[in-house]
């Protein structure tokens, strides 16, 4: 523990380091050194030179911002971003070195399969307060903490210490202007400028401005030595009070500390070994008993990394709103009115969870605009920057706010499916609602018709995804979203529906309603076939019934909103033994059709299965004539059942 | 057809345009602007007011630019992309204008269910060289057909017309980077910067300094009145005679020539209608009778669009390189080795289709550091910059070069999906290589670990994936993937492996193998139950298989490299009525498993069937103790066997 260094530095209590603070520095960063090259050996792989180089600016850091182990489970203390999440050997020795668990644990236990110690930061490890190793989202993380501190009222301060090479991608520039319009000056971004990528050295691989890049964008740029803690503590005090956006960029050495592996990019990704590995231990101070101690230790009992929970999330979730039979509306508008219900009954209340909504310039389509105006402090624009906003909204989600981002289908999840991935990694708890999905978004035309919602999120683990069949269990949905905890989709198309009825003509899903994460929902009975639907197909489905029952055929139609969630138990029961056809808003291959398919060849079911759904990319034209064109009209359902009969 | 334009300015012949050269633009740039009008009107939808804006632009650059209906099959010619596909009307006014097709054909099918003129620009319209409607993707594009051109030794340059509200995507500024690099001097960009956005003007939505942008990417910036036809042509002669990088921002009006629509952001995605559309028309010299025949002409015949075909590459493939026995190497290095010869064999060859070959900063661990060192000028590095090089190689290789990505499967497949998406509806024929997906990765842990690369090619239409099992299939895979085409993936872990052998010892896929999209390889016979196996897990089953053959059980084992490709007839012949496990290093629910179980159900076979494959996110460690730690070694699966016959 540094307790000198926390004593003068932490929260810039004093101006200066003192003599002796520097030396407890200097003598922590050998360590640390020591240990990062031991953990790389001992795993084998891994990322030492990177890590040697961040070293000092981890330590000085660490000494600074308000974060300790005793602090970690709150939500109103300072947050750490790696983007450069292959540096964790020497984010993880810092840590170590301020007491967050033991150096030796660490380093013998780095990159051994089951252990909290992996190759890019994770969450398991306590202090790593997001997980990255894609490279290029720290910063977007940065911005999510930093805007969920500013909802709740907290003082605390966002840092992001950042790689080189990563600087060129593109998420990066987008986060740095979502920064600066939010004025975000309670976060600091931190560049280790060594020069050296994987490949080569940054102008050989791709060459960049990186001062010009910063700039550009309107923030205020600090260049220091990144190996002088003096420096570096200066220019973060400097940065931290500069009344606007500000970065460091520290210059560096890749490798400092080791000789042979300063300022050569072949350590970048590579353990140092044999006679190398002898000397580099040497220098740092260290014996090889060390390293074969560590090897023996890596044989024993695994390491127990911590478990992250998310808040409970405290809001009036108002009272559902039943629309009824002559309320033709669109399941986004009823999205955004549910959206702004909840929102104005908690907003700048005392003890709720503040709501932060998302737009990525398009209010007006995906209905977020009653929020907007309801509660504008708690709406943020983030341009048509959706990898940026992806990876924000994730952040701020496990910082203590109910984050909501609205967007059309290929921008909520096309075009973000890694930041989504990475959000399920990171255990967030994301709300995604897709305003326009399937072939359901207007005339746009294919580059817009978001038909792999379902197919994308169910390569994930966590991501639940629910697909609501009308106006009314859109309202459920969202309320029931809006205090669930983990990352949920809520997708929908964009056209006026009409409510489901039962048969008396009420609304099915009605006042008496509740939304329940995997629900099969028998909206007609049926003796002869079972039509499952999937969202806005329900109604198709209850017409394609009618159309049967007219011809004396009896099909009982299911809804299932959660395509990810059904129990095959339950389908199996409820199914029977009768032909099914399913039919969606979705690639007919990777939807809710496809599900059931394998969850039947699971139960080694045989059953009687027509696959309706989107089997080519769409033309641009009204939804109905493109769905009509694609034969998904409720005579097309009413067809595939008298085939599946014959 | 403006053919005194067309005689004045065409590849820059004039210094100046003439008087009566100007009044042919201005007319064309009414008409084309009515027809703008009316396109969006007729069709109740689209984007009037920025296709108004750009109107001015198109007319001149379709002047400039050496591109016809004529020349339009050839490679060998100027491109132009459209990067806010969304004023499209404005665009395929300008096209009508030179003869590309006639306008009222166009407006009167304007986003007509089933005709070619889609609301977001299609290549099915001759004239449009790259489909775009998803905003930031088309300098990328641009940069792509830039290289394309200087690989072919072509004269043809490339324009990029774009919107300012996408300026802020990340990929935006990648592309800038990348064309810098490669010093594209055949390549201009023009801004439409009429200062409005969906959501209102740029600075309230997201606030950014559009020349400084730019400039810090070390693009010479050239400002102009972008409704000045002989300012525009001027800037435009400027910066094609510029040596370096240049930008035209244009600064320009929304809705430009009709007086309700100037400046006012809500006619950015409107259309006019009733009084307003009437006053359009009139104040652009055109008639209500107009709007009523193209109403009356929608109801007819839908008209017919191009089709566009892939170049036949020319390549000498070189001769299979078989790996015997004991020749243990990995499948990248197999690609590796054989991507290099085949760029030998070819290497500035007359008459050979050029071959380009991306790498974004991992050359050393994806094995393309062998064809960079042979092919050196057919070599580009994109950096840590892979949106903008998923869409580079895609536009690349639909201009006459064979068009290769290696990438790591979460950078290439996970982080790009939607471009890759977009690849896919543009029918390109990118060749994407991911080099380290599933769980065989290394120690890298899961942020690292692409379990998806099927699950997500397979929401798309045209993808072709492949999974070679070992070095000789992913050989032959390779020089297949090279000639064939269309847009494939080729998929395969970091590890070594053995070489899959036949029950006498030889090589499975060795001399006399032929690949063949499709192919279900039975590698081992047996009678008890069946093994499928994707990719490296062929070697799994059939240690497997051993095991099980000493305990007196015979299990059939089948390797399908082309999860996407199988066919189901054949598929069930060869299972029969045997019990089936399939295993793969691939998400459980949305790989080869899962494929076969979608078959099975759709085919209303009840098989025995069990998916072995990823469960949840591995750990970090060495791969093979990760599989192990994940259930899936080659006990496990003779387990899982075993179990089925219970």
């Amino acid at each position: 523990m540094l307790m000198k260094v926390i004593e003068e530095i932490r929260n810039f209590k004093n101006s200066t380091i003192s003599a002796e603070g520097l030396e407890e520095l200097k003598e922590a960063a050998r360590k640390g050194r020591l240990w990062s090259v031991l953990a790389t050996s001992i795993a084998n792989s891994g990322h030492p030179a990177g890590s040697l180089s961040s070293m000092d600016i981890y330590m000085t850091l660490l000494g600074v911002a308000n974060v300790s182990l005793e602090n970690s489970d709150s939500q109103d203390r300072d947050r750490i971003v790696v983007s450069h999440g292959h540096t964790s050997p020497g984010f993880y020795s810092a840590l170590a070195a301020y007491g967050f668990f033991d150096p030796k644990e660490m380093y013998s236990n780095f990159r051994r399969t089951g252990s909290p110690f992996q190759g890019h930061v994770e969450r398991d490890v306590p202090g790593v307060d997001w997980g990255t190793g894609n490279l290029g989202q720290g910063l977007s993380a940065g911005v999510g903490f930093a805007l969920a501190a500013r909802a709740r009222g907290s003082e605390a301060h966002t840092w992001v210490v950042m790689g080189d090479g990563g600087q060129v991608k593109g998420q990066v520039a987008e986060a740095r202007r979502i920064a600066m319009k939010e004025k975000l000056f309670n976060l600091t971004a931190i560049i280790d400028w060594n020069d050296i990528q994987i490949s080569g050295r940054l102008n050989e691989v791709m060459p960049f401005n990186l001062p010009e890049l910063w700039k550009a964008d309107g923030w205020h740029v600090i260049e220091c030595d990144g190996h002088s803690y003096s420096k570096i503590y200066e220019a973060m005090k400097a940065a931290s009070c500069y009344k606007g956006c500000a970065v460091i960029l520290c210059r560096t050495v890749m490798g400092k500390g080791v000789s042979f592996m300063q300022n050569i990019p072949d350590y970048h990704g590579k353990a140092a070994s044999g006679e190398k590995l002898e000397q580099a231990i040497k220098e740092l101070g260290g014996t090889m008993d060390m390293f074969d101690k560590a090897i023996e230790t890596r044989k024993g009992p695994l390491p127990k990394g911590r478990k992250v929970a998310l808040d409970k999330v405290v809001l009036d979730l108002g009272t559902p709103k039943t629309y009824n039979k002559d309320d033709k509306t669109d399941n986004r508008g009823a999205f955004g009115t549910a959206l702004a219900e909840v929102g104005q009954l908690n907003y700048k209340k005392e003890g709720r969870t503040p709501m932060l909504v998302f737009d990525c310039d398009l209010v007006g389509s995906v209905k977020t605009d009653c929020f907007a105006e309801a509660c504008i402090a708690n709406f943020v624009e983030t341009g048509i920057q959706e990898h940026a906003t992806a990876t924000v909204v994730g952040a701020a989600s496990v910082a203590g706010v109910v984050s909501v981002w609205a967007a059309f289908g290929v921008f909520g999840a096309d075009e973000v499916y890694n930041q989504q991935r990475l959000n399920d990694i990171n255990r967030a708890s994301s709300k995604t609602v897709l305003t326009h999905v399937g072939l359901d978004v207007g005339e746009d035309g294919m580059t817009h018709q978001c038909i792999d919602y379902v197919g994308l999120f169910r390569n994930t683990f966590g991501w639940k995804v629910i697909v609501p069949a009308d106006p009314n269990q859109t309202d459920r949905a969202t309320r029931w979203m809006l205090s669930e905890p983990g990352n949920v989709c809520l997708a929908m198309g964009r056209s006026k529906l009409s409510v489901i009825l039962k048969e008396d003509g009420t609304p099915f899903y009605g006042d008496s309603y509740t939304f329940k994460y995997g629900d099969i929902d028998t909206i007609r009975e049926g003796k002869d076939a079972v039509i499952i639907a999937m969202g806005h197909f329900a109604g198709r489905a209850v017409e394609a019934h009618d159309i049967l029952a007219k011809q004396g055929i009896s099909a009982k139609v299911l809804h299932c909103a959660t395509p990810l969630g059904m129990d095959s138990n339950e389908l199996f029961k409820i199914i029977g033994k009768l032909p099914v056809v399913t039919c969606e808003d979705h690639h007919v291959n990777t939807g809710i059709g496809s599900i059931v398919a394998m969850m039947a060849a699971r139960a080694g079911i045989a059953i009687k299965l027509k696959n309706m759904g989107v089997t080519r990319y769409g033309f641009s034209g009204p939804s109905s004539e493109v769905m009509s064109e694609m034969n998904l009209d409720p005579s097309d359902i009413a067809d595939a059942v008298k085939a599946q009969l014959k």
